[in-house]
């Protein structure tokens, strides 16, 4: 449980080296938050195209996603790549502490990308990044735009169905904040 | 959609007026994010001690149960109060707007407090205040610890496990923090 | 005077949910000293143009109409909406709460809008929220500008000297800082 | 008008160096909206003592007699120090930049500190800053307490009835708040 | 030594008062670090040339070569003007108090501008507010360009060669960066 | 150079997981510039005790010993546990891609502690954390003090000189702060 306060304050990285000033970086725990939410529209989504998708197993799983940040922290692309394998090392050993045996389970299941609710919760991960860098380039932060290009190779990656449903619901947030 | 993102700015009020900075106030996201981890535990605990409640269900639960103040604004207690019964209608009316069918119903259950994920749900939203107020309490905040009282008397509420499940995981914390 | 002290920590809603960083949201103590000050300004130049305004009444009543607030939190747009006409009977039972007599007598002749003070006061107001959307897009924000329009609306709404008087301010506001 | 918008972003350095984090540190605007508050309240307890004094002429002093500070800045005790004199004729000369006729006035019999007007509107500011300091202790910033000796000195300095009046709300405050 | 850490907490007066929002305007030490950091590359540029600089000398220069501002704060342009020749006055004041002996000398040497040391460690604190402001207007703080003329002026007064290690670093920067 | 301005915006992990308010935690680059700073006093410190050090070589090693963590990030205890000896090896590989040569030989002779400069430097590096932490407590953050016993088993490591030195230095701090 200790692992869920250290999220409410390890920022994402990703947006804090790019200047996103401090106090508007949303910490794990917010895009954590986004991206359980966003499991569930999806799955709707993805259902209506005809993929049989628990929704309610994708909500867990896009919650728990990053827990193992709690020990290995948030690093960026950057930082990723000094790391290398070693990261994948480390949130392996990172997910059995911070995991009992149920969430263990389908925090790998998350990692292995086979099921379709690996598959849309990982989308629904790469939608909150997405979403959120059109947020914080909307109030201004315009460097924050260059996400978007490797959130759509993420959706691409998932497959045509994923990818559909990425590029609809970006569609949608453009005509609706715009 | 729009509402996730208003969450992950919108401030928990409580924490606010009482003077927590800013920049270390959580936003209404990361109190769900926390209440929605905190379920899974919660009915892990709850079914050892015999109560049957479905964990999936209750995570959903709680992850939403706070989506409505995206229009309503976290009222804290001071605000409650001038409101009145305004705010009860207020969130109603809010929770038609941001909830599509099937989450308008899980969040009326959570509302009327009957079922057993209802009442795990509310545990885990009491639960993360509580649990927040220490950390608050621990860095040195110590203004915060008089929301214990008030989210014992919420676990009283709901029933004696209940309030033994919140003693017990607040017995822990203090154990393994201090 | 509790009031007072809560008012330098409650945020102005409308720039958060538009994502203006925190620790950039102005809080509403330091939209009531804009208003306050703006509020002489305003004063002299209705005096110019022929209308009589005492301006120390006006700057009272500038500097505490948002005292209420202390109570009701600073309602956006969205959250005006979905409390409705339980917005305006809050903020009375605010306004008894945290105003003495004199003070609550000012307060309602500002609500009524009818006086010239009023008037004055109330552009001070809107002036202010107009000229610190320019301040924040100046920085970058660019968000911030689609007040301007219901700014002007709203001084409009006032009577013509004082739409010329908003025009006029916003006028050198713009040659002087671009 | 411009240094309006300064003054709501220029920090009270007393606070800021004293390692109050940064979102938390006031604005030399929210400080004047609260000495033109208290201002208003101390005219009335300063009238029941036998004292006239006009509260509306008090509570614009009290908002104005920072404003220079938007060209000198908020010095600290410490600044002050090593600039001596010279910060005296920087505010004289700043003070002629930022005031028309009639504030430039009024900020003047601030400074002399003869009328009661003048020496209400010291008290406010003073009261303001002790206000303030016991906020931040009373939410665990233990030390701001210090300010309270120097500012119930200053308060000294003005008269008896002042150190009264300033004993008085100080002690209420404290009975309220704990 | 405390000196350093009031450093830590003084924020550079430029940015902030130009908006850039609290959380994200640098502290003296912070830009101390920076230009400490550009004086080692800024030395083997110039070596490059020809011009024999000790750059180990010189990164102690851009150290503390605004350390006296832990006393008099960091005066922007508004904020020098009024205080004219005062503050060359009360900085060589600071400047006794926060030095011993040998730092004096250095902090001495770097305000007269005559060595090569001088120069490059003058270039340093001039490049490193050139890149910080580039580094805003990048994330979308478009106000900042403006520092970039006066940043070229003052590498100019320095002479050609220091004038050319200026803009061959910043054209890195640009090609690098965007 | 990128890396400056990466360690100006990459936070000090230790404070932020222990809930130190966003806006006061340092970032690396501040804690580099207190390090560098008191390299300069802990050398001239050390030489009174017959020591020889070179102050200014000790200052360009404090100043750049984290420079690597501008790619490896600032991994808290914590999370250097799950990385295990990956960090030193993704510290190797960072070191190389920031440093050009001769700043490499002077970090790679501040990893091997072997030298006064490199042991003197150390000490700086443990120094700025203990003072750190004294500041943050003085505020009010007092679960920062638990840093202290591992920064003096730090100092005790690098041989009975530095340990006396760093209590020395503790020591006065206390009485001049307290």
């Amino acid at each position: 449980m200790e692992a869920i306060y250290r999220l409410k304050r390890i920022l994402r990285t990703g947006w804090l080296v790019r200047g996103i000033p401090r106090s508007s970086v949303e910490s794990v725990a917010e895009h954590s938050f986004g991206a359980a939410m966003l499991a569930w529209e999806i799955c709707h989504r993805l259902a209506e195209r005809g993929i049989d998708v628990d929704p309610y197993k994708t909500v867990v799983m896009a919650l728990i996603h990053d827990l193992p940040e709690a020990l290995t922290l948030d690093l960026d692309a950057e930082a990723s790549r000094v790391f290398g394998d070693a990261k994948r090392e480390a949130e392996e050993k990172a997910a059995k502490r911070v995991f009992d045996g149920k969430l263990l389970d389908i925090w790998r299941e998350f990692e292995r990308r086979e099921s379709q609710e690996a598959k849309a919760a990982k989308l629904a991960d790469t939608l909150d990044m997405a979403l959120q860098a059109l947020e914080y380039s909307r109030v201004g932060f315009e460097a924050c735009r260059e996400f978007l290009d490797s959130a759509e190779r993420d959706a691409r990656e998932l497959g045509l169905e994923y990818l559909l449903v990425f590029k609809e619901i970006l569609r949608e947030w453009g005509a609706e904040r715009r």
